[in-house]
């Protein structure tokens, strides 16, 4: 997948001047540099204050596409996004983009040129869990204090005569931009942790298949019925269709009903994609599909016997063979 | 299910003459009363010496129907039937029928009168199967001479000075039509044993469903693939379709490798039942639809919660406004 | 396993003299080369005329074993087998022995030594299955006589002055004994095609696992419930078991209703056998031990992981310790 | 059940002292009310400023008991909670209460008597994001100031000359400990929100089942396998056992590998629960033991025909019968 391919093969609605892509900022974030992964040289970047917020822009026509991040390797997913595509008017995911996620802890030096010493550590809470054990082992003493983004608190670090904390965890780009100094680099508990980024756009035509594509769905269990989540996946299993990711959200009402957020192998043109979509919608109430789109590892999945496209196809011609009383 | 309905909706070969229909003789058997139940009257019957032949005489234009049994509520299924109907040019099953079966113990009585000692009885294997304990409890010596049919010990009976046998266990009919003496009736191991039987027509169009149908169908498994029954079963679980008979039988090859002469409740216009069958179609090597007919019994299959057309037709709407971008 | 292995290792009843062994007979059948494949030197060999009467040897302490076909690769499962195995007092198989299935056609030469004009052909109704094409091609006007069985054929032919047919289809074996000529050798619609055995003792201590064993069984499955059949096979793919064969037999109610006979591989002191049965036997009506015998072929079952015995072992004791409070 | 048996049935470690109690705090947050649903009077309670440290204090032997939250209805599963009972030495669930949550918005009144504008409201993100309508609705000007609690952001608003926001989205409590002003009560997007807290204990030996319990287990499934979430289910499936909660996280690798993190309907001293966990343990890489302890709505689970503690035991003394040659 070329960035071009997954911008481009996908229309959308018409808006004056260039492209526009929300996303979740601030500028600065891992957001930032997993937009730039796909959006084209030239477009009018939109920091949004929240998820609903950089996908709302795109409900009401303010921008073209938003960028938002969807699963950490290590926290799991993204709730605010994954809520927030399941509910309001349509969005669909085109692309998805992978970032390396580490930190730097960036401090603003002494006048003297010394280093500031570290109590306060400002960052956002998904940051501070990501690095807490690197905290505790280079800075045992020093106490979270939260903010709405990484960049939000190197900002405020930059900024603020009274930031309330000594040294931010952020990305490096936050570092560059804030003119900050990073005391530390490469700050992650996890080596090789990773964030999951999708682009969205508005409901229009799905982008066409590559061999190596994913569909996003969001399916709602029949309430207080013992085996549904078995059944659920039987309906996978039946036509031959993995699943590369399944999380499991609160349907809204009381502890115990829920959702899921799924990712199939496959695109919703593939003959078993679609005939496993069909058997979702006919004995879950609720199913919405959220895109399909190219895998960004470009992943092929393995077609088992009887679930190639072609497979179907010659079963459903015996079948209106045998209803002419032409074949058995 | 009237007899009209089950064989003037079919159409078939255009043969000279009066309706024609073969059957598994010779006459006065338990099929002979089958064949009356759905044959129109002035019907020709053809008697045959085995079920392929019988099932030979439609497939080579000889008649237009052909009644054979294929299954016994004690013996369980008549293989010789199962087979035929999977091998060879296509036929399909049109109409199913049920006879109560209980024998008749006959024998020609004495010139003076007196009824013969009992030492051998003449009748056709099955028959002496489902009366094995009644002969042991009621004639504790007496032992089996094998006729091709109750009907053929009958006739021999009745027409040989030297039959080889004593008394013959036969159907009510052949007792009348040879002139015989019942010295017994109502014979049978197992009170309320019945035989099953169909009658069979060239390929051509279905019978239109009654919504209470039934599908017969032969499926073989691959081979050597654990699990593959559970498989296969699956393809109809997964779309609530109900099993009401299932047998194995060898797929001719070494031990241990097998097909299934299965019934399905429903016919093959229901959704659900096709979309079993084109599950089938891709994952086994190898489905033979054999007819889609009115239940003898009625019954109608209780259709679970999203498998009623309607759903199948709502998810395929659905995905087709996925795939035009149009709905999620 | 030897012919030792399969007898000695398994006790049985105290009877008089030297081993007894009870098989349908007659003479010169089939089930007579089988049973020497596996019966000591010296053994006396009682023929019975139908299966029932060659188990209940067994169950009356007439006989130490019997030998009973269970099997034909291509007619199918010996329904009398398994239904006699399946009520009545508690038999299990103790050792299984294959035959490769083909016929002779005996006949008495003419005084001046020409062959006679073959136009009816004495035999039983299963060789006469098994060679009803070769017949057709061969004698296409013959017609079939039944008989009790091939040999009982033979010797009708060989010693009856009017034996109602010209040639009998029988073992190689019948030839011999009644001192017939084979007019052809070698006779079967399906070269290759094998007829199973098996050894039956009462019931006693279980044949000691070889590593290559099958085990036997019979299940009535819960009526009128739709998914039994399903069910039941979970509970065996659940434990990573595999079936190398299963039949249906009806359950002798009404139609619908059915048993199934199943061949296991393993043996009952293997883990997932013994888990499999467990379940069965919690959730089916009726389970029935039919006996964990070597297998013929020497077959070696693929153990998938987690399956192994220790693996239950570990399971097990991972729980008590939890239980205790010292795991989790 | 009472307060008493959750918490006197369990032993523990020797602490001197009163029952020390660690929560996740500060003071007057939910997680506090939860604990006095169950800690007994004079308990000493010790606040921790996350849900690992409160462990730790349990895990170290600083305190007998742990109470934090584990799922919102709303939100859905408490990750940190989730996944620091996943690792480290091991803990159990001896208790979980409910508790419903609802915020007031917390002002500082003027000197004057009137209330403050409200631009910026302090609080945890969880609880802005279970108002954010209800802000949207009232303030639509208002901007989100995270604080590291609801309880936090109340003695902020209460102590602070300059706390950066003009109100506190908080408990009931932290209102009244705080001596502020409820502008606003009940406030919540979702009538009937809820969240659920558990008591967490060191490892020793597992409450009496009481007939409504709950079991809680960590499951990591086998890595690129597919269908082994639907194999997983099928170990529960085919013992009968219910779920009542399903939450995937991630194990920690590359993103696509899982852990479950899994309610049971049932205790571990259920036959039914120990055979399910018994497979998992074959078959799964991983399983932890979190717990079995009362459900605190009493629900009963419905026990399938087959898989009460009694089938088990019939079961098994049926197969220790057959393997000695007693029964089949």
């Amino acid at each position: 997948m070329t960035t071009d391919q997954a911008y481009t093969n996908f229309p959308g609605p018409k808006i004056d001047g260039p492209t526009k892509i929300s996303f979740l900022g601030p500028l600065g974030t891992f957001t930032e540099q997993a937009l730039w992964k796909v959006a084209p040289a030239g477009a009018e970047i939109i920091p949004c204050t929240s998820v609903p917020q950089a996908l709302d822009a795109v409900r009401e026509g303010r921008a073209h596409r938003a960028v938002v991040p969807i699963e950490n390797s290590i926290e799991g997913g993204v709730n605010a996004t994954i809520d927030a595509l399941s509910h309001g008017s349509p969005l669909v995911i085109v692309a998805e983009m992978v970032v390396e996620v580490s930190f730097e802890l960036a401090v603003k030096p002494n006048p003297d040129g010394t280093m500031p010493e570290v109590k306060r550590i400002g960052t956002h809470p998904h940051a501070w869990a990501q690095c807490r054990k690197w905290v505790a082992e280079t800075f045992p003493d020093a106490i979270h204090v939260p903010a709405t983004s990484t960049a939000a608190a190197a900002q405020l670090l930059a900024e603020d005569d009274n930031p309330g904390f000594d040294a931010a965890l952020c990305a490096k780009t936050s570092v560059k931009r804030y003119n900050l100094h990073a005391m530390y680099s490469g700050v992650a508990d996890n080596k090789g942790a990773v964030t999951r980024f999708v682009m969205v756009a508005p409901l229009g035509s799905v982008p066409r298949p590559t061999g190596a594509d994913k569909t996003t769905i969001q399916v709602r269990l029949p309430d207080n019925e013992a085996g549904a989540l078995l059944s659920m996946l039987e309906q996978f299993s039946v036509r031959g269709v993995n699943l590369s990711r399944i999380e499991s959200r609160p349907a809204g009402g009381p502890l115990g009903s829920y959702s899921f957020s799924i990712d199939i192998e496959g695109h919703v043109e593939d003959e078993r994609v679609r005939a496993a979509l069909v058997g979702l919608h006919r004995t879950c109430p609720l199913v919405r599909f959220i895109g399909s789109y190219p895998r960004v590892d470009g992943h092929r999945p393995t077609i088992q016997d009887g679930t190639r496209d072609e497979d179907f196809v010659y079963g459903r011609e015996w079948i209106e063979r045998v209803l002419k009383g032409e074949a058995n």
